[in-house]
């Protein structure tokens, strides 16, 4: 996709968006994949289930952001590791690219899920999470990047196949359903929803947006705040169609692929209230603004770590 | 500021924001500059003005979005020609890098002045502009940048300092007063303010905004939208201090020094209605919103083509 012009000495960089495809087969297209993973902990399944990826790892770069915590650093200690090995490794079994950024403000995080999920950290958190997700966008975004996966630290179960199941739909912005696996009181083992951000709007949380001040955000998943919003989550149906699509209004980004013109085109994570929404639920709507329907799939399951 | 890891065949980038440093000296600091151009039309008088920027080349990288149009294949062999030229020549004139785009979208662009400027084109317009310049910053801004230079290709005379005076001010966005050479009816030489879009906004605008639909965008400059805005092009003193700084609320792009950062944080030119602002316009409240706040200079003088 880029062309060199010879007999240059410094060479000139050509570049034909267009030459760039983003095709429902990008592993026969030789299309570039960029992985983005905002990572504050390192999680070995994570990496492990990032290893067992088929798609063609000389097509794939990884990008990480790591905070500047201590927590952080001890992320970054053994991402390092991990990267080091298998970029040491085989040259075959090599990536095509790894940058790791170290972000440089805050989040205002606290790391135990019921602190984090207060609704009033909410938006401070969701904001810096929105910043961290640009800063490492726009740092690594290339000229040859086809598509990015933005895929969280604490993922750590998807189809090997994750890549070219969520490429074959050929959608500019498509996110999976993300559950989680638990021990029922008796031991059962049992899967329930995680991500909450991928919905459909309702009349109430549109009413609800109508009136709030401009710099107000919608939270879902809160009951002080009951959007009416239908939850992707919830529409998952035992043993349904992996393949089946719906489109969707608000996405989490626990998991989700994004076609890079999509990126390229302005649609970022909004720090701030962008219609009442924010993060990757602003990015949806950004999407939307900017001409791209994003879709869900109820049935297609990627699994967060349980703490 | 890009640490490469010893010892590794294939290296990890390893990358902390907070090393590439945007500060009010950037020659002596070695920070990298990205000047990025919108080109439709090749004028010489650009490229010239452009070669005698005195700021250190290695540091300075080009990149431009080139319409895929009959007029913009004609810029786009002049440019090459020129690019080439220096980029061939002696190593210590080369720029440290320069890449050419091709926009793959079409921009409804009356090229001569009266249709352009017209209400009822602009928004699709603007809008077209917002995503080449999207596209054109997302693609090039690379790990290393750390200051966005806007120069429009019809900017044909700056001072040869332009870059330092601009980062001089260690402002996260700041733009020179973009006016105009011409004659008088009996020949005398004057000069005319060209770019209405640097503005602080007036209560009027404000109102208008308010009870506009969503949708809907102001627009500077035109009779049938009168927004009683105050112009920077109007608050220029002849002979006044060249760095007299006046915060601003819109900001034009034929000339715009842009902190990477702002970028990175998500700052770009929506192509869409955002607070009723669109494209550069856009680009100064999205920079306000992330926490940053524009600058003009009034007495600080760059001129634009005269068609
Ligand atoms: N760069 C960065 N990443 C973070 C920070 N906090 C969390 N993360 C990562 O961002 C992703 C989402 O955060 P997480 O806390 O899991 O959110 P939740 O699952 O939605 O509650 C995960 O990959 C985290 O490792 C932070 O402060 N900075
Ligand atoms: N990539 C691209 N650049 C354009 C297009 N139209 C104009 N430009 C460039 O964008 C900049 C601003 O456009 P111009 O027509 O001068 O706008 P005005 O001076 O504000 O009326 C100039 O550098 C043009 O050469 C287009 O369709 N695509
Ligand atoms: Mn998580
Ligand atoms: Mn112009």
């Amino acid at each position: 996709a880029v062309k060199t012009k010879p007999g240059l000495r410094k060479p000139i960089k050509h570049f034909q968006l267009n030459h760039v495809k983003t095709t429902s087969d990008p592993a026969s297209n030789h299309e570039r994949v960029l992985i983005l993973t905002p990572l504050a902990r390192f999680y070995p399944e994570y990496w492990a289930n990032l290893l067992k990826l088929t798609f063609p790892r000389e097509l794939v770069e990884l990008g990480f952001i790591v905070p500047k915590t201590r927590e952080g650093n001890a992320a970054l200690a053994k991402l390092e590791a991990a990267v080091k090995k298998v970029q040491t490794g085989p040259k075959k079994n090599r990536f095509h690219g790894v940058t790791i950024m170290r972000q440089d403000f805050d989040t205002p995080t606290p790391q135990n899920e019921k602190d984090r999920h207060a609704l009033a950290a909410q938006k401070l958190r969701r904001a810096a999470m929105a910043r961290a997700r640009n800063s490492l966008l726009f740092t690594t975004i290339g000229m040859e990047t086809s598509w990015v996966l933005w895929l969280d630290a604490d993922i750590i179960e998807t189809p090997p196949t994750l890549i070219q199941d969520l490429a074959s739909h050929d959608k500019a912005v498509i996110v999976p359903n993300c559950f989680q696996r638990y021990a029922d009181t008796d031991g059962t083992k049992k899967i329930r929803p995680y991500d909450f951000n991928s919905w459909h709007d309702s009349p109430k949380a549109l009413e609800m947006a109508s009136k709030m001040g401009n710099d107000d955000v919608i939270f879902e998943g809160y009951q002080e705040m009951a959007t009416y919003r239908s939850l992707m989550a919830y529409e998952r149906t035992e043993g349904g169609d992996v393949r089946l699509e719906t489109p969707l209004e608000g996405v989490g980004g626990t998991a989700l692929m994004v076609k890079a013109e999509v990126h390229r085109d302005g649609a970022m994570f909004p720090p701030f209230s962008f219609y009442h929404l924010i993060e990757t639920e602003g990015f949806a709507k950004m999407a939307r603004r900017l001409g791209y329907q994003p879709y869900g799939l109820p049935n297609y399951l990627v699994y967060h770590y349980n703490e």
